[in-house]
């Protein structure tokens, strides 16, 4: 398998095995000091340890499925649909693989929605 | 040239001619009836006439530069650091590229800062 074959494949066990809460099949896919990043509140923390007390721990009833893998030798991004209770909204994760096929690197964007200006001055659909 | 060679090829002309505000350049990458999507806002423009005047007018002294561009066969993710004045942002930009070589679809993310929760129950560092 070449190597972005395998991000791909890494990519999608990811977001399967913590839809799953298959905590120690995601940890496998970790590498020990993994570092996660959520650049919309610059937060970072390390450690493999702490990324699954963060999945396991976050509140509400949560969901995601991958709508889009893009995959390119050791970087992958992720367009997920997420799901807590009634809310939906999407994510656009960028990681980063090791040689060894770990990853090494999470950074998590939660765009979230807002309303649009009045008029754009052209035409624009809402959907 | 293979496909996610072209496609990471177009990709990053597309974010050079826009910011080079190569507006027939940028316009020759995108075939005829583009779509463009911002889910944040759930708007939804068709045409490359439409996607130039986005652009053309959208306001303030914008600026884009490529952190990373990720593409995988017709598909490529873009993450971009974006300046407007002093306020600098990133965005998460899906491209799509037809069998002809032009891009098809864009979906643009613009996520906000935003603060986190005052504790997480783990150690957090700010950056």
């Amino acid at each position: 398998m070449d190597e972005t074959s395998r991000t791909r494949r890494i990519a999608q066990e990811y977001v399967d095995r913590t839809e799953r809460r298959d905590w120690d099949g995601l940890g496998a896919l970790l590498v020990e000091d993994v570092v996660y990043e959520m650049p919309q509140t610059r937060e970072r923390f390390h450690g493999r340890a702490t990324l699954l007390r963060f999945n396991q721990e976050y509140p509400g009833d949560w969901h995601l499925r991958m709508r889009r893998v893009v995959a390119d030798g050791p970087h992958a991004a992720l367009w997920l649909d997420a799901r807590v209770g009634e809310e939906e909204m999407a994510a656009c994760v960028w990681l980063e693989v090791s040689e060894d096929g770990l990853i090494s690197r999470v950074t998590d964007y939660w765009p979230e929605a807002y309303e649009p200006p009045a008029d754009r001055g052209f035409p624009v659909e809402r959907y």
